[in-house]
């Protein structure tokens, strides 16, 4: 991976001379994404590794077939594995930049993100003892088979049986129906020799729900499927080649007793049932999950936009003044308004992202993760309601946002050589997983509807939601008369919060309504769905927003509960006062683009009337204009070495044409030209057509 | 290719139930959205014979990788030309059908559509003669080379040189760079034995800018390339996996000089040139290929919503009312909302490209084509204005469509299965093809600068734009006091247009508050095209509304003008009164979605007020409640069958687990498992690791 300089290194003059032009200090905001300097050496540190290594090579990627891509996912998951323990990485943080820098789904790695942490927090200490060592040595490799063919979502819909037989002391695990086969599970196709399968414990004739069991899948001798297991792959998708997302028919398979996870349930050998004591538990590694997806899925976008913008600084295409020559797409007002906004919003996420990553750091003084493994659930409703809509909201941004710079890049951008393609396939999932973004943004509405309608002070609400309280103090209006006004990042952010207090206020009205007209409460519910959507989504905004105002990795949320002196724990270190300022400008951007995207919802109360919003459009298209400039320096700060980003037209040279031209001439379909200049297609088909008489 | 009837054919509990309780007359529906009854059997005709045809079968498509789908695509192309004669298929609708049927993008299709075309246009009487009857005949192959790899959309900066040298009257076509090698063309990679191709003409050492030359690409004895050219394909797209998209670079290759084209400028022996007479006779070809799009792209669109709506009525999941049974996915708001604003988007689409299309059927008493090619060109600024963002429209909200649909479908969504993938990769490009997206929007932007400046009388202007007049009637306010006046087309149409009238009026003062700082003309449009675009997209949202609206197949923007006796020349038939209803109820909420949308917009002038909005919300949502009920024959009167749908979640017997578990049984990844049911991947990989000692 070679460290960039931009005075040593060969670059095409347009890219040059934006970045010569440049005052801002690329290293200083580089660690304000990564989170500090610490965390952006270790993360060059590791992929400097990953990426000199030959066996994590990606260069022929857009060309292989799913099979081939299969097959090298299968091998570098296994040098993956050996790497790790070389280079002995254990900590979350470390395991996420590798991951980067590997950069490809592995049909091994629900092993380690699944299965061994559910036996670690549901197994009991001999549970642990006999299974987590050889999953760690991947002496057995296993999946976790919960979704099933007719059911996603709604887990207490699941079909699959665990029956327990006391004559025995075994469960008889079985698919009942056709919709009961587990369906998708990565890894669990053609890889894993285990897995966790969540099915509905049933004993001495009780059905309770949903329990966790360990089935062993595959022979360790020889990896056949053993008798009564229906195991294979559910065949091609969208993207992810090179997972074997499978699928897992149980005919009647016998396991021990001791395979049911019994932390906190348990069943004796008589079949006697005894119930866990509360379920919240599970919640922390639920919201630690999509935390970290807030991040994933923002690094995505920032792919996309360093593709998108060095391309529009390199592509020229039309005049502006007739005869003044071919311009840079990226001068064009349309061109900004496509990618900027999407710029502000990457780093606005990322800056949200870092500081939900930062809160479960082991050892972090932030560290939430600790909080509530020593027992303290009351913030859990809280964090559990804001991080099921960063994560919608981020999923949303950042994958719509993908697509937006592909097409920016005009026809280039369908090309896979532009390495959007890809990028799209692979992340547009996390619009479904980890929860399905709408049913995410409804538990985050259920939250503030909660609030909402609790009729309690500011005193008693948590920071971030304060404005829901009734003794909040709203404003008739903005009572803004100019741009320069409208700048100010305290108005903007009372500007969020009145829409948000407005829109949570538009649903709640319509679901009171709704019970008026007589309506059961889920029936109301579902009838005003739409709106509560709406409302969900504007507070997340607004947390959004109030993060990337504040520059510093605050979760005031959290923090005003938890950590009182969280203030004096984390002083944000100070940007030098070029990146502050443009730091503030793209703030502003967020702001001004979402503001006239939804005029219409700032303007339900009157808070906000049609000359406001004149005001918000004109400061946008300032600020267009303004970090149009720095636009190149903004996204070599998200430092993506060449290797990951694997697009001819996103490198850091920009020498984008020489680097099409010689990738095509990799391409499958030119092999057969080497020697004749003629395909197969010729012989086999068209010839018929060109030379009937032959 | 069956067709189903209700009573007849077996289908999962769910669909018959929507089927049966549908008061609607599904087969008026499917010939109003085909434009009669005529077309919709010739469609039927065609559909049938083609998929009956083994050799178009397409059921492992989602199998192939793009090798083996080049070689399918090659095939079938072959196959198509030779049944395309059987059946003596000439008109362009019937080529439309033909196509649509074998739904599939080939290598040869750019000689029927852009080389025999542009030779019919622009070659003189002896160049149709020597070159028509080979190509249509096959015994040469012809693709259009136009774009290159560092030049499209603005065709003045093209770069590839043909050169007249009169010693030997010939011209020297050459690639002079890098960036002037064409790249893209489709068929061109291995397929064409022939290109029209685009190049600067220069003669007398004067440029004269771009010309259309023949140039031969291959041998027609063995298909190699000829001396001085570099074929090839341009390496692997999201899409478009059958097709040969390719590059040409050419060095100093000699073409005769009959190899130009010369039907309007010509190059004498002596190398003297002669200019042609006006350029306006090409946009004809231009505006009907962007007509076309409207049609086709709606088409990709209702395609996924049949899978999308039947989808969700078969799957079934969570409670809305607790114990009672999970629900079908279709019954949460949240899902109508996704889909249903779409199926009446769809609706109005396809009835604006039918209009369209009408306008360019031969013989047709609509046939604007006829005019123009009678000479009559006063048509052709607001045809070209309106076409260009009605392509725009059109590919925009299909494209989101398809993924909104995919996304609607979970999990399922995701895989290949599920048809939408596959159908989103190969229509996506809709928006950047035949005029990227912004561009038009812009041309038609320009046209209505054009208009609103020109301070002309209603009297003057078309009706489509008519309240762009300075003398239009405003009114302050919309004086809505009722959900139920809401549903008035009449004040749906008026609140279309004032937004329409307001924000070209928001552009326009940004515009000539740019000129009045001292911007250039130039400038000053580029600081302004972000409110361009949204003008030019308002008014495009007026018109389909219009269209719509009015239910018939009205292009009144033209009709009033040309036809003055249209509205008795076509009488578009009454439908029955269930049928009706519901198109009433989709038009209103085609309106209604959008106008909840950009509720700001319509807030702009306080013609509407958040009070109006909210009663659109309101009866935005009763809407969906109420087309929920008909969502199943709504997508069933589109009329695809199964065989084009290609989905285990869209099929009309809503059987989807069975064809998933089947589909993926088909996949080549389980196919190495056949007999031991270990993939190649542990012997090869995962026993190193999981049984490290051997």
């Amino acid at each position: 991976m070679a460290r960039y300089n931009v005075r040593d290194c060969w670059m095409v003059e347009e890219l040059r001379k934006e970045r010569e032009a440049s005052q801002l200090d690329i290293e200083e905001i580089t660690n304000f994404i990564s989170g500090n300097e610490v965390l952006t050496a270790r993360r060059r540190e590791i992929y400097e590794r990953v990426l000199s290594d030959p066996e994590f090579a990606r260069d022929d990627r857009y060309f292989h077939s799913r099979e081939e891509a299969f097959d090298e996912a299968a091998r570098k998951a296994v040098h993956k594995i050996k790497l790790l323990k070389e280079m002995d990485i254990a900590s979350q943080v470390d395991k996420y930049y590798f991951r980067g820098a590997v950069d490809e789904e592995l049909p091994t790695q629900l092993n380690e993100t699944m299965f061994i942490p559910t036996i670690e927090s549901q197994g009991t200490e001999e549970q642990k003892k006999k299974w987590l060592e050889p999953a760690r040595e991947y002496r057995i490799m296993g999946a976790y088979a919960q979704t099933e063919l007719g059911h996603g979502t709604y887990l207490r819909g699941l079909e699959t049986t665990a029956t327990y037989r006391p004559e025995t002391e075994e469960f008889v695990i079985h698919s009942p129906t056709q919709t009961s086969i587990k369906w998708w599970p990565g890894g669990l196709g053609h890889s894993s020799t285990h897995a966790v399968v969540p099915a509905r414990l049933v004993t001495l004739g009780k059905d309770h729900g949903m329990h966790l069991f360990i089935v062993q899948l595959r022979s360790l001798e020889d990896h056949t499927p053993l008798p009564g297991i229906n195991v294979g792959d559910i065949g091609p998708k969208f993207g992810y080649f090179g997972m074997d997302n499978g699928y897992l028919q149980l005919d009647n398979v016998r396991i021990p007793r001791d395979h049911m996870l019994m932390k906190y349930a348990q069943v004796a050998p008589d079949g006697t049932y005894s119930k866990p004591p509360t379920d919240k538990i599970t919640y922390g590694t639920m919201v630690q999950v999509r935390t970290g997806l807030v991040l994933f899925t923002a690094h995505a976008l920032a792919r996309a936009l360093v593709i998108g913008v060095r391309y529009s600084v390199v592509r020229r295409q039309g005049e502006i003044e007739p005869g003044a020559g071919e311009v840079q797409v990226m001068d064009y007002q349309t061109q900004q308004f496509k990618l900027l906004p999407l710029l502000a919003s990457a780093y606005a996420l990322s800056s949200t992202g870092v500081a939900m990553m930062m809160m479960f750091i082991q050892g972090s003084n932030l560290s939430v993760r600790g909080q509530i493994e020593e027992g303290n659930l009351d913030l859990l409703p809280e964090l559990h309601a804001t991080s099921a809509g960063l994560k919608a909201i981020s999923a949303e941004i950042s994958n719509n946002g993908i697509e937006v710079c592909r097409m920016a890049c005009g026809g280039h951008g369908y090309s896979q050589a532009s390495g959007l393609p890809h990028l799209y396939v692979n992340y547009v999932p996390a619009n479904t997983y980890e929860g399905e973004n709408t049913v995410l943004f409804l538990q985050t509405a259920r939250y503030l509807n909660k609030l909402y309608s609790s009729g309690q002070p500011m005193s008693a609400l948590p920071t971030n939601v304060c404005y829901l309280a009734t003794d909040y103090p709203g404003h008739a209006s903005c009572g803004v008369r100019s741009v320069n006004r409208l700048s100010d990042p305290h108005l903007q952010l009372e500007a969020f919060r009145q829409r948000a207090r407005r829109m949570v206020g538009v649903a709640s009205s319509a679901y009171q309504r709704a019970l008026g007209r007589g309506l059961t409460q889920p029936q109301a519910w579902n009838s005003t769905t739409v709106d509560w959507t709406v409302a969900a989504k504007v507070f997340t905004f607004s947390v959004i927003y109030f993060i990337t105002k504040n520059q510093k990795f605050v979760w005031l949320t959290v923090t005003t509960v938890v950590l009182k002196s969280f203030n004096d724990a984390i002083e944000a270190k100070g940007l030098s006062p070029a990146n502050d300022v443009i730091m503030r400008k793209l703030c502003s951007l967020y702001a001004m683009y979402w503001m006239v995207q939804s005029s219409g919802e700032f303007m339900t109360d009157g808070y906000m009337t049609p000359y406001h919003i004149s005001l918000a459009r004109s400061l946008l298209y300032s600020l267009l204009a303004e970090v149009r400039k720095e636009a190149v320096p903004l996204v070599d700060a998200f430092d993506v070495p060449d290797e990951i980003l694997n697009s001819a037209l996103g490198r850091y040279d920009g020498d984008v044409y020489t680097h099409l031209y010689q990738w095509a001439q990799r391409a499958p379909r030119n092999k057969k030209k080497v020697r004749t200049g003629v395909h197969d297609v010729y012989h086999k088909y068209f010839k018929k057509l060109l030379k009937p008489k032959l």
